[in-house]
């Protein structure tokens, strides 16, 4: 039986950055007790006016990409500049691989022991709409605590970096040198998310490549269209083995954090993301609710098998499902 | 007073190829009376078995590139060699403008007189979301009235672009040469999505020009990820003027309905595009039904302001919303 505490035990915790309270809070988030999810909403409810005071950098790559020591030279860094960092993950195959993202903090041995680095793992839910809802609750107590750069890592497959780039400030593409078995894993459409690129591994044989890969990228971006605040995003070469590059990484945050301040992006970018928060989170309800309704999901099952076969139409489905709920 | 007429009329008028009739049903189609939305539905209904026969083609670009003269010659050169074209547009903005997409027909003064081509303007409806279903709808009666190859245009600008690719089997993306001010009002990731891009105006003193851009196209588009059907997106070039490259075209969508049809992704394609309708058709309903109730709209405007200052959490708005609507 877990002690429970006072919403004030965590608010005066979190706000004078007691690391341990911190990560219980985390854990109210990431519980789906309704009794939990009560408290973590006081408590949130409590924070908030100290929350919105960090740059959220998202960062995603391919598996192989080198992630992990990416974000390890990267954060030591930013300690060393004095910095506070938070490093959260979204990764909602985590509960199907066996071993969440960041997980495994031996990979970050250097992070995980820095007193001014805090790491997370991904919560251990299946569904990403979920992850994400928790990923950005944890993202605001961590800004409270008085962590001022908050990345969010995440892997480059499926629909998480989507919704990672709808929580940060400044999404980061990792890439391969060498175009081919890299972007195979890689989903359609992330490139022209991304804010920046990163040639990792830019190190002993493979600087050359790295340099040409990045060329070839910029070039190739330069044919896309720009995004709408005038940022051009850059395509950088770094590597965590000789820490080549890691400062220039910061550096483009900075440009970037300077020029969308400058032009009111960065705020309008973040009230574009609360709206979609909360409008996802409403739908999300609102199908929930009528998902429970007896009798909906064998019906639901049956109806989307015809849609699919082509023998019933969307809107004739709608109406069968709620023609039979209406009394 | 419009005439009515029985569902039978518009069925066997539609299979029958009576454009006339097809016109009306479509009329019904894009009406938003109950009545007629009734109407509609059991004509829909009664098409169904007939419709899903045709190859669709989604054709976006943004204004100046020169989509309505090359949609004339395309539309052209497939009624030349035997096809039956139905023409659809889906541009949301069409009621603020003032004038539809297509509606100004002299733009294809040839297409439009062709007795195996049929162009229909887009619905002059506000919402993308309703415009894209009634779209989808008309498409269908198309198909079943055996028109064999259907056209979607949409402007290259804002969200159309996605939910036309959603209703296609092609999507295919005309660029103008030299690369610049063109890019400035096109959406970033819609070149991702694209199956093809076809560089157009490639006629006197462009033809240099364009063929630098299509190789120049080629080459950024190999360091992006593949689609997940093992389809490579190539870059044509084009000319209505001369004709030139309007076959390659065809030809390449040939191929890409091969290739698919063969590995199954074309059926998969369509499957998945039919449940996305139903499944947004469901949200909106759900959501519609919400908002009708009293109070509600009121209340969401004044907590989307809170949550746009950060003065509210959007999982405490959607309590307090649905805290208000319980008795």
């Amino acid at each position: 039986m877990r002690q429970r505490f006072s919403p004030d035990y965590y608010i005066n915790g979190i706000l004078t950055g007691d690391r341990l309270i911190l990560s219980r809070a985390i854990t109210l988030v990431e519980s789906s007790r309704p009794d939990d999810q009560a408290l973590a909403q006081q408590v949130l409810e409590g924070v908030l006016p100290h929350t919105g005071g960090s740059v959220r950098v998202g960062i995603t790559g391919v598996p192989g990409v080198g992630k992990s020591t990416f974000i390890e030279a990267f954060g030591t860094y930013l300690t060393n500049v004095g910095h506070r960092l938070a490093v959260l993950a979204v990764d909602p195959s985590s509960q199907r691989s066996g071993g969440s993202l960041l997980g495994d903090k031996t990979r970050m041995e250097t992070l995980s022991t820095n007193p001014n680095a805090y790491i997370r793992p991904s919560p251990a839910s299946g569904a990403l709409g979920g992850v994400a809802h928790r990923t950005r609750e944890t993202m605001l107590l961590c800004e409270a605590a008085g962590f001022d750069v908050i990345l969010v890592e995440t892997v480059g497959v499926g629909q998480s970096e989507t919704v990672v780039h709808g929580m940060v400030d400044f999404f980061l593409l990792l890439m391969l040198a060498g175009a081919g078995d890299e972007l195979q894993g890689m989903k359609r459409g992330i490139m022209e998310l991304a804010d920046a690129l990163c040639i990792t591994k830019a190190d002993g044989d493979n600087v050359a490549n790295a340099d040409r890969a990045r060329v070839e990228y910029q070039n190739a971006l330069h044919l896309f269209p720009p995004t709408d605040t005038g940022w051009f995003p850059p395509v950088l070469t770094g590597s965590a083995l000789t820490g080549m590059g890691v400062a220039d990484v910061w550096q483009t945050i900075q440009e970037h954090q300077t020029l969308t301040a400058q032009n009111g992006h960065r705020t309008q970018r973040r009230q574009q993301q609360q709206l979609s928060w909360f409008k996802g989170l409403l739908q999300q309800r609102l199908s929930q609710n009528f998902y429970a309704r007896p009798g909906i999901a064998d019906r639901l099952t049956a109806l989307e098998e015809q849609i699919k076969n082509g023998t019933m139409l969307p809107s004739q489905a709608v109406d069968t499902l709620f023609t039979a709920i209406v009394p």
